[in-house]
């Protein structure tokens, strides 16, 4: 029997107009994933979730069991898995909760099993996990988690590609204290629009470039301008109660950009300094307070992948 | 009476996904644009054009003759202007050559009247004169041509942002001989579709990204896989012939990542070097050839924005 812990990180998908294809890893929240493994074993996987977020998960129908299957049914692998999630990051709040479980245990099985599996492949194993939670495998949240930093996930000849770049940036990542419905991100997917008229996509690809050249650069002023979503955002919005109070305050507190993180409801503020970090923590929090909602308020940075701890 | 000789440059836009917000200025061609000033004057602008492509531009009619009278409508200026573009950007080659001169001419004014247009201003004027060429504004080869490099062009609040970046890359670029149709750039504007699944947006706002990326940081692999575009490119590149010959040619000798220029005809490849660029040119030559098509092939790198050179 061999064993670890792996420490995975929250992360923010999307940053605005970067749908599906961009997150950056936070060091707000973390997930810790112990795994022992047998070999040679019957692919029995056996997964239990402790602490403070674990409450509601069905380990059977959990992300990381469908990710710890997808590997060893890949792989071919004989083994059997036990899995202990320590759940440190909050569920259904749009910050990777899922997506940082299924990347610890793929990198876990990955590195305990000596599988040497590539990067995008990590990613496209995790990403399977990613149906438990949105119906539909997506890799944004997972290559964020797996890789650490800025990731940019797109459609390789076959599969997907994975680039991951380490960025200096503060954010002031904001959850509203909602009940989350079931299903929150399948539902959250169905709102966007299926067809997206050309004005928006030429909008949003030049807030795109824009977006990943700040970040690259450091222009974190240009970054901010880029976050602006014309195709994603606006039709989830309307269902996250209070959404442009929340930016409103953020921008006018010093932010540089403001947007959903991920399928929401918690919003990712990016800003120039600590000082300015402050003021939008306090901002955000203040918005949402007027209007009847208590939030969790934190200022995070970009956080490294997947990290062997014990 | 003031006057001064100014020098643009030839450009690419979009680079595959990025539609209307991308281009790279090329030092393969380029405009002279010679302007006399004297103020004040009636606003009375005379524009004649010279050398190799100059046949059938009609002055009137043209960009520079539109992005003259907006910058002296728009500023106020009393002055009469008289220019002589001397034309060696191929024209109708989706090579930026109506661009060029429009950039040229507004460089020129704004500096020998001493304006102090910002980046910007001195774009959104430029982009008027495309209304000569492709029936609406449009800002990318101008912002290429006047800034130079790699340029990127988005939407601000109000009017739009420019950034240029200086990139290193060496680019093939193939001119077929077609005849050129009438209104071509405003013929290949008219053929993109009005609306985008959702699939395919997702599909290029990765490209997009990793293109920016790869570009910016000197990753020209990345880059190239980068350049494939779901929207645009599709549906003009059946306007094309022999396109596709083309691009498996240009590919199979080495290029990174290939596409039209512009609207086209003319493609663009990115290569990782001088030995390769020369096997691409060779190669797209001959499968035009075998396609009962000549092309002019050169090599090219990314030039500086418009140069004062008398």
């Amino acid at each position: 029997m061999i064993k670890g812990v792996y420490r995975a990180y929250s992360s923010s998908a999307n940053l605005g107009p970067g749908f599906d294809v961009m997150a950056v890893a936070l060091n707000a929240y973390h997930d810790d994933v112990e795994v022992k493994v047998t070999t040679p074993g019957s692919r029995h996987v056996e997964v239990r979730f402790y602490g403070e977020f674990s409450t509601g998960i069905a380990p059977e129908k959990s992300t990381v069991m469908l990710a710890a299957k997808e590997l060893l049914s890949r792989t071919g692998i004989c083994a059997d898995v036990e899995v202990s999630v320590t759940k440190g990051i909050p569920v259904g709040k749009g910050l990777g909760s899922s997506g940082a479980s299924a990347a610890g245990i793929v990198r876990a099985l990955n590195d305990l099993l000596g599988l040497e599996l590539g990067e995008s492949e990590e990613v496209l194993i995790a990403g399977e996990g990613e149906r438990a939670s949105a119906g539909v495998p997506h890799y944004d949240n997972v290559a964020a988690s797996l890789h650490g930093w800025l990731t940019i996930v797109f459609k390789g000849r076959p599969g997907i590609e994975v680039r991951s770049y380490r960025v200096r940036a503060t954010f002031v990542i904001a959850a509203p204290n909602l009940a989350t419905p079931p299903s929150k991100t399948e539902v959250m997917r169905s709102v966007i629009p299926r067809v997206v008229n050309l004005g928006d996509v030429v909008a949003n690809q030049g807030n795109l470039a824009a977006l990943v050249a700040g970040l690259l650069l450091g222009d974190l002023a240009l970054a901010g301008k880029g976050m602006e979503d014309h195709i994603v955002v606006p039709a989830r919005a309307k269902y996250i109660p209070c959404f442009y109070w929340a930016r409103d305050a953020a921008m006018n507190a010093g932010a540089l950009g403001f947007t959903l993180s991920g399928a929401g409801p918690s919003t990712i503020a990016l800003v120039p300094s600590e000082a300015v970090a402050k003021e939008v923590s306090r901002a955000v929090k203040e918005a949402y307070k007027a209007c009847g909602i208590s939030a969790d308020v934190v200022i995070a940075r970009p956080a490294p992948g997947v990290l062997r701890i014990d």
